[in-house]
């Protein structure tokens, strides 16, 4: 049966090639696209899902939305990790489409409110939208199947800080928002996307299996993986953002605990995603206090690594 | 060769079999205890600690100090752990000496003063007295030896929230003093001492070698091994306290790494280590800004427990 989703995102690299997976996969129905600062700046993320979108052959709505965070100064976005217009700056064919006139956050609230039960969204970026859309109507936690963020980090430290993983730093505010609405919630984060590291023969298949799409990914993958080679000492890259989609159409290659989730939005653990598994007591109950949610701890990472291959080859 | 060192310590369980290494084991000079609350009020501290040296036929100087955390409300003294008395709520003998008429803070000033570049302070509750020693005389970074501290936790998650340790979450903001002082200091928290089990047959063997003391201990570990099998299904306790002196006499038993420290002193992740390796860059030079600290991040926990067993039979 085929999901039908909302991607949240704000492409670059990892999250153009979850977008090829998301227009590819015959289990995921894409409804459209919301994207976000993150990054990139919020027009290149809508130039680029809009662009993504036309290089698979396919007219996906793109619904623009936040330019910046909640209540924090904007961080400038990472042109060293994912090229300053967010595909490794390799040379770009033109858009012929144009946005949906809603902002993101209209455009979720909609969505959902058209299928009750039925959408999924998949948020990929720092969470303005889906807090926004929280905001504009409160009432879509009861209509959405289910939230999956690539987001967070519990055990693994941090990418951003030592403790902090970029989505939820870049917007910690609306994290604490999203994370705690007691709607069905996955979260996706360092955990199991550390686990999962994509090498260049990965890549030579997709590239070979996706034409116009394939060269995009492979060329912004190629300025992608000089980060990882540098900055980690890695040879190939973390495909954070398909991890999620992996979560939603293969949850058996997952470990997952239920548990309560908060984010410290202030000081210098600021962005961090703090987990209590249900029913674990600490010194005070403030820790176990939101709603449940269920959070990725393990992963088999070389099997979701063939499937985003085998998807996209 | 002995290494002269101060013990500054809130017995607690874990911390007694810490005192009788340390008033036992040949590599190690023990100078004086200093005391504060914790695991229990700072007067059973006191009391504990100089119970503990008579009852091994020594008479320890032992220094008052912090009743209370720097900034925070104290939290009631987890006495389901160590037992009201700190000592598993064992019957115990009557004390014959008194303690040092100097605050903890002083001793620490005056001893480490007297030896320039010889005295080890090593700190195994809230660091509310090595704060308040480096309030009173700065200078001390400069002549202690080294500083160690069992707290904190980096990769392993809290015990007294999803994050925090618990000496550390007792008093953040002495914490955050103590762990950037700038002395040469090691970080001996949850990280390896949850890779150490002391097994009831390990306490059996130390209970035979200890005389009147081992009773002390034999009992009030019966106590703490029962909250050790009803919140964490484990038989056996972690000798936490006790992984301060084994790396201090043993150090190659451990895996090291050098960075820098920060503690969250407020919000969800409050008590909160935060340990960015050295050399390793965040989305802001703020991590990376405080003295290079060590930190220990593996262990071999059962070589660790044989040392402490052996020392002890």
């Amino acid at each position: 049966m085929s999901e039908p989703i909302i991607f949240d995102t704000d492409p670059g690299v990892d999250d153009a090639q979850a977008i090829a997976i998301a227009l590819r996969h015959p289990d995921i129905e894409l409804l459209g696209m919301t994207t976000t600062f993150g990054n990139v700046d919020v027009d290149t993320a809508t130039h680029n899902a809009l662009l993504l979108s036309e290089l698979a052959g396919q007219r996906i709505p793109v619904a623009q939305g936040a330019a910046v965070p909640m209540v924090k100064p904007r961080h400038p976005a990472p042109a060293h990790i994912h090229g300053a217009n967010g595909l490794g700056d390799i040379a770009l064919p033109a858009v012929t489409g144009q946005a949906d006139a809603r902002s993101a956050a209209q455009f979720i609230v909609d969505t959902v409110n058209a299928r009750p039960g039925e959408v999924s969204l998949v948020a990929v970026g720092p969470l303005g939208n889906l807090a926004a859309a929280l905001q504009i109507d409160p009432g879509i936690t009861e209509r959405v199947k289910r939230v999956v963020v690539m987001g967070g980090s519990i055990k693994e430290g941090g990418n951003v800080s030592p403790v902090a993983e970029a989505n939820i730093f870049n917007d910690p505010h609306a994290a604490q928002r999203v994370l705690t609405a007691g709607w069905p919630l996955t979260l996706v984060g360092l955990d199991v996307t550390h686990r999962c590291v994509l090498a260049p023969q990965h890549m030579e298949r997709i590239a070979a299996g996706q034409g116009a799409l394939g060269e995009v990914l492979a060329g912004s993958y190629a300025f992608y993986r000089e980060f990882y080679q540098g900055a980690l000492g890695i040879d190939g890259c973390c495909p954070h953002d398909s991890l999620a989609l992996a979560w939603l159409v293969r949850p058996e290659l997952f470990t997952v605990a239920s548990g309560h989730l908060n984010v410290a939005t202030e000081g210098p653990a600021e962005g961090q995603t703090l987990f209590a598994s249900e029913g674990r007591e600490f010194i005070a109950p403030r820790w176990s206090q939101t709603p449940l949610a269920d959070v990725c701890l393990g992963v088999d990472g070389s099997a979701v690594v063939d499937w985003i291959t085998e998807t996209l080859a």
